[in-house]
């Protein structure tokens, strides 16, 4: 175990790969070469185009399917997906073992990959453990060790080969016979494929499996067919109302309405919210009301965006449409007047991992936002924050595009102070996921704390009437109300690697203590 | 030297590098994996993403530009182009030398690189040799050994990483500081920036020069700043009225029309003219003409094309307005119908080099062409043609996308039996740039031959009325007329090697007896 640069104890391997240390923001500096797959020949593929297989089982056989190869699928479908269970079913049918399952993100309808987890057809999964995996894997029912990423250290891990892809199985909501996909239209819609470039890109066989043929072309190719091995057409790839929501509802909860005020109101007197500027809120109900917050002041003002950070949904495209946005760039669609506006309007631009999120890159878009609101699970006096784990110690969720939202200029995290009794602000978090150094605001029901590092932040808001806080105050307010919170046992086994957005490793996870 | 599979003697190195014999159509196996740029790292990048720096000059410096290296540009400002002069004027003033230029092509206007040839700035030029400079390649002026390549070729090479780009220079109508571009907007407008795909995406250093910043983001970005280490504003990109033409002009030659009308007429009697077929004309005043015959017999029959590929003009565009055609998958444009619509119509869809043409990929959509027309300054009785020399030995034109179009499913060429008294139907052609066995049908306006590997075609328009005929016949036929043409006198100087798709050598030019 090695002591890394944020102070957590850490591995030197995981799985048996040799793991690098986290050392500090921008100080890992990456050597040689991106890696890249096989060179094919147009030789080898059909003259026409059609690479349309019978069945998803033909296709994973053909692609080589064997033991302890490395399979993808995307997350685009959320919680309603069917397409990895199927690949999952197929393995188990064919008694392949040890597989890596590596998903852009799992879900709790991926629960059904328990049994194979349990027989030794997977052997590990390496992204985020929504919930039941995540329990699972915290009461130590994994063979292998998790690895959770961000969506940009998930696209930054296959372009440096640090993860090499045996076969990614893309299911693609519309696609044609030679593999040009996008998420736009069809039955299982879900906007974009985002989180498959990589996938496509670098993946020794790639497979699109979709439920809706279109002929050739399918326009957009957020997918391009040039990638693609084989093609197969499914009966469905996904429950469409657990896919999208039908329509996004913004939180009833007055403390919720509240935190999202304060958020607004900190950013304004801030002075961020002014003509041209950029934001990202997410799609949880304090975000999406503070995104509805930053409309009304918007208004008032007469001022506009020049853009904001999607995942979309409808308020965010009726801000587009009235004029208030100039561009949604956007990362994935979490409800139908997202994934319609995304068909229908070019100023609705979808994004990738790449663009948006890959450190490893020469820049991309996260550095330019503004101003990002984001969750947290909890924060620490030295406003580092957790996202995955509870306080409890269970892992129950994933980092998403979390840790790479940190590079935004000013970056705001809202929070109740307690939840279910437990503060929220720790001497030190469970899991720390982000830096303090990178985080800004932390906005609570009972007073906002600013990182002293904002000098600037603290300086605009001091007269602005708004209850500015120490953390430490706050801290010491909730466990007034609380008490001390204890903290959860663990077993020495690690259960999962946590990465920062440079393939390091920032800390892990414990098995919990029976 | 040795002898290829077709016939040609070729060299085993060309300007010192390994070259691979042409093994036939499909018979060279590519080995080993594709090539790729460094890791870069955000933490080398400016934090709000701003790469502007003063001057091309400062941008060229800063990316180290020095004796020997690989700079390349792309050809979508055609004979406007201001670039790629301004580049080897900064380098002869900073005494730079032995640079390999590689240009998607060159044209006329890179006259003036001439004497930069002449002085050893340039060593050699990779990339089509149109008019001035292929002529002055041709008696022997430059350096080094010319190489040409297909627009799939180009990719391939770069792809393959048998070219090594040092700095790519991406001119682009369109920009923010981060580097997304585009060619849609703007004085220097061109339409799209595909042919700059490659080099973006694997050039060690890649610069990005406007006339048009924009705020981020520019959307569309044909090209992905992500890519971008600098981006430079300057005064000019180009001649807007050399860049592309106002309007596309179709051909009033009575000559050219007959051919046109044959072709067409051709193509429905073969049964190819069907609902959904897909079609690729090019912008000679001939292939325009197709255009126009295929519009009215589809238009008589009631039926729709599924899409045509660009170059995109007028017509076409008029074709995908009144729905005659569902999509236009456009590589370039050619008039400023052509990028209005592009801009406006998502059914104008963008392509690349990479989704067209590259013969290293899992299949590209040349191969699913129904039938594409083509032109040629050469055939022969094999029905072999040469697109880039004339038959006086000259080297004055590219191979663009001509050799990857003959992938089609079927492919036509139109062309006059003599030129200047000179027969195009030839023994031998003088410089082989398309294998017979790929090449279908020769329409001139004394007769049409079909290649006797078609025999479904010779079935199916043996009772057409048409003037079918053998290429034999048409070869003693224009002899009868012109007489035997003479062969051009050549050195044994190898001034320009020709590749196939796959990389391969399939023929090379030498440089003129004087």
């Amino acid at each position: 175990m090695i002591k890394n640069a944020a102070g957590r104890m850490v591995p030197e391997t995981i799985n048996g790969i040799q793991q690098i240390p986290y050392m500090g923001i921008g100080k890992f500096k990456p050597k040689g070469n991106k890696t890249a797959s096989a060179i094919p020949s147009n030789s080898n593929f059909p003259d026409n185009g059609n690479k349309l297989v019978n069945s998803l089982k033909e296709a994973l056989i053909k692609a080589g399917l064997k033991d302890g190869m490395t399979i993808s699928t995307h997350h685009h479908f959320r919680n309603g997906d069917l397409v990895a269970n199927q690949v999952f079913d197929i393995a188990h049918e064919l008694g392949i073992k040890n597989l890596r399952w590596f998903p852009s993100a799992s879900f709790p309808c991926h629960a059904h990959l328990i049994p194979y987890l349990e027989d030794g057809t997977i052997y590990s999964i390496e992204g985020s453990l929504n919930g039941p995996l995540g329990k699972f894997t915290s009461e130590g029912g994994m063979k292998g060790t998790g690895m959770l990423r961000s969506h940009g250290g998930r696209y930054q891990a296959i372009q440096d080969g640090e993860v090499k892809i045996d076969i990614a199985v893309i299911g693609a909501p519309t696609a044609d016979a030679f593999g040009n996909a996008n998420g736009l239209y069809g039955p299982s819609a879900c906007g974009l494929l985002g989180f498959a470039l990589a996938d496509s890109q670098y993946a020794d066989k790639v497979i699109v499996v979709t439920d809706n043929l279109v002929p050739f072309p399918c326009i957009p190719w957020q997918i391009q067919g040039n990638y693609v091995d084989y093609t197969v057409v499914v009966d469905k790839l996904g429950d469409p109302e657990k896919i999208v929501s039908g329509t996004t509802v913004v939180t009833k909860s007055p403390d919720r309405l509240l935190l999202a005020e304060l958020t607004a109101r900190f950013c304004d007197a801030a002075g961020i919210i002014k003509d041209g500027f950029s934001f990202q809120a997410g799609a949880g109900g304090t975000a999406l009301s503070v995104a509805l917050y930053f409309k009304s002041i918007m208004k008032e003002k007469g001022i506009k965006a020049r853009f904001a950070r999607g995942g979309s949904n409808k308020y965010l495209v009726e801000m587009l449409n009235e004029g208030l946005i100039d561009y949604i760039l956007d990362g994935q669609t979490f409800d139908l007047d997202g994934v319609q506006s995304m068909a229908e309007n070019p100023r609705h631009t979808w994004t990738s991992p790449f663009t948006s999120y890959n450190y490893h890159s020469k820049g991309n878009f996260a550095d330019m936002v503004d101003v990002v609101i984001l969750g947290a699970t909890e924060v620490d006096t030295n406003f580092n924050a957790n996202v995955v784990s509870h306080s409890d110690g269970y892992l129950l969720h994933g980092i998403g595009g979390w840790q790479n939202c940190l590079f935004s200029k000013t970056v705001i995290i809202p929070l109740p102070l307690f939840r279910d009794r437990i503060p929220v602000v720790r001497d030190e978090v469970t899991t720390l996921c982000g830096p303090g150094e990178l985080i800004d605001v932390i906005v609570t029901e009972r007073g906002i704390a600013i990182n002293p590092l904002r000098k600037d932040l603290i300086e605009k808001t001091k007269d602005s009437g708004l209850p500015i806080k120490t953390i430490t105050e706050l801290k010491e307010e909730a466990e007034k109300i609380c008490g001390k919170p204890s903290k959860p046992v663990f077993d020495d086994r690690i259960i999962a690697g946590i990465k920062w957005v440079d393939g390091t490793l920032i800390d892990v996870v414990r098995q919990l203590k029976k």
